[in-house]
């Protein structure tokens, strides 16, 4: 598909995240106003608020689903609903569109350099999966050895474990580095102190945008799926290390997942739809793709430490992933679980084959053995304090891109 | 403490769960009546709610917080507002109370019989921990044997993981057996079918009523939890088995977690309070207890098939814990994770010394090994379709008792 001409020329540079081709969803604000709903495009955000109270371009006509500062109600109205908005929408920021709709759109958008992003929904529950098999292969040999790196039921299950809704927060929010109980190997008890070794993982985060209740298929679950962002689960491998048997990560995931401020639309990447690898072992019938269900979306990694430049530490590809997002929405439907709208899916880390697709500092500095070498100077197996972290991501187009916008993160020093 | 004597008198019975000592917080409804907010009285619920719009007791004197079908308004104001709350309610109950005052009680209240009872609360995040110690060493020695039954991590860290808020469910909502992936130790491939070993756990919920950022204290944290219920965290063993390594329990746990329906206040547990028993290895600062902050409540769990009597086949109590909840919440926070308002955590399956304790039919049966007779004839290694499982619990006073009332459920027959 090639790119589609706005009236806004900034939404027409090859380079820009947001033509008109994407439109993803945000929360805004600007100066001390109230928290509206946005959508992107180009330089500027539309304020969606504001088009439905005029009247100008409503979601739903008997309700108002953008009154408040979350995309939560507007999810809630369903697929149909999902594709007429954007479809509107996306004829009133065309090229060609009646002037007057033009002007209304210019009172009813910002400059998005003027604006302070914040949480796109409010997230029910999040789940943090363990899908990326590179990811996986190397962990497992750092911690178990080669010959028994990936689990027993790696290849069946998408393997995952529920992580900390209340620890979700927008690209921006400074991370501070977490306390914990750690306990060296050689050491004869554990001690209360900040992580040395805080990491990351690159992901993308899955957002469920229609309720369930019992097992769904993975062709439902494709389309329950309203949107995707970038993410960053935050990790402290050394609190991680000593707390994670047998129950699973708990307090070394919690501190903080960073997510990119705009919700990617399921439909925005319908071209760049890929399928999941090639299976040696056949997966059980209730996980099986009918069809391509993963992305092809470029993803990299940008390291600034606090005097210093950007150093780009990883490239990977979400077409990695063993498992699509809509097998992973499946799967933790299949003993009854409920979802919900709201609900966030992390694919698990994204590391490509090579050394320099691997999407942890864990993995890129094999468990602090091989630091990095930073271009400014310095190097790093594990982040420092004062380093920002920044995850990109987009998708390809002929002439354009389908972007996420940044999804960054400072790291502060521990507390006291 | 003795009996606090109402002038309702089905509340002054030496049996009955809801004297005037407790006054524990529900949702109700009656017939096709909307839901609201109600408080247990012998044998009556007082319409909280209720009384609440006829300016006849007030928690908050500017806004309406028990408008809506669940108490997480009431908790946001926190220990000194809820003090306040039941100290009037108690007033207005006790014997001598106004006559007038006796009249508007009645009025604005309701026979228990004719109600239906909701969910008390808003379930923010749900996070189950593991500091039962004969539960742990129990599983532990059926897993890894004797010698390895308790993780090394154990006596330092009340070891917790996250469950799913989602499937939180008041007693009496009936339970859909799972299905799942399992896979038996000689089989070569797993398979998705039925669990056959579905379980319960007998578990204490604690309710958080105020939101924390940050590390909080044992003694913060303690004074942060508004009340506790009975739980039932249901738990397919056969999935649990194949899944659980290397991230802990997933879909195993996610298919029902029942609640009683009554929150009983910290502060009606005041007189039962107790100490967690003494260290062989001593805890870190940030989860050292400054006093008593577990309680002595008596625990059982009747089976009942769907043609037959009543089983009770254990007996415990919480005081069995090693980690009281005020420990399981400092320790949640110690990464930093907020912590929000509604938000449960599960104690861990409560077990006792000897085998009639034990808070599993995995424990009870020895993973299948022993079954238990139950005494309408049959035995039982784990649920079956069309047992109702009935979890009590209630703290002993002189002459009367604080209890939780019921926590049941009704195992149908997995779908298709």
């Amino acid at each position: 598909m090639a790119l589609r001409r706005s009236w806004l020329d900034s939404a027409n540079a090859p380079d820009c995240d947001f033509p008109l081709n994407n439109l993803p969803f945000g929360v805004f604000s600007v100066g001390d106003s109230d928290l509206r709903c946005g959508v992107a495009i180009g330089d500027r955000i539309v304020d969606a608020t504001g088009l439905e109270a005029a009247g100008l371009l409503r979601a739903d006509p008997q309700a108002d689903v953008l009154d408040a500062p979350f995309w939560n109600d507007f999810m809630e109205l369903g697929p149909a609903a999902w594709s007429r908005y954007r479809a509107a929408l996306t004829a009133m920021l065309a090229e060609g569109a009646d002037e007057a709709l033009q002007d209304h759109i210019i009172t009813h958008s910002v400059q998005m350099t003027r604006a302070a992003l914040h949480m796109p929904f409010r997230v029910s529950e999040y789940t943090d999966f363990y899908s990326g098999r590179h990811h996986a292969t190397n962990v497992g040999t750092m911690f178990r050895g080669a010959e028994n790196a990936l689990p027993p039921n790696w290849l069946h299950i998408p393997i995952g474990y529920n992580g900390r809704a209340s620890s979700v927060v927008v690209s921006g929010t400074p991370v501070t580095r977490p306390h914990g109980q750690i306990k060296g190997q050689d050491d004869a008890a554990p001690r209360f102190a900040p992580s040395a070794r805080f990491d990351i993982e690159l992901e993308i985060g899955a957002i469920v945008g229609q309720a369930s209740d019992g097992l769904i298929s993975v062709a439902q679950a494709f389309d329950n799926i309203f949107g995707y962002v970038v993410l960053n689960d935050w990790s402290a491998r050394d609190i991680q290390a000593w707390e994670y048997q047998p129950l699973g990560p708990f307090q070394a995931k919690a501190t903080a997942t960073t997510i990119s401020p705009w919700i990617v639309t399921a439909e925005a990447l319908v071209p760049f739809r890929t399928s999941t690898p090639a299976r040696e072992t056949p997966l059980l019938d209730y996980l099986t793709e009918p069809g391509p269900m993963l992305y092809d979306i470029t993803l990299e990694v940008g390291l600034t430490p606090e005097q210093g430049t950007e150093t780009v530490i990883t490239r990977t590809n979400y077409a990695e992933m063993y498992y699509s997002a809509a097998q992973q929405l499946a799967h933790h439907t299949s003993s009854g679980c409920p979802m919900r709208v709201g609900d966030l899916l992390g694919s698990g880390t994204i590391s490509g084959p090579e050394k320099h697709n691997r999407g942890s500092l864990l993995e890129l500095s094999w468990g602090g053995t091989e630091p990095l070498t930073l271009d400014s100077g310095g190097t790093r197996s594990f982040v420092e304090d004062g380093d920002t972290l920044t995850l990109r991501g987009h998708a390809q187009g002929d002439g354009y891109r389908v972007g996420f916008g940044a999804c960054t993160g400072t790291v502060l020093p521990a507390r006291r």
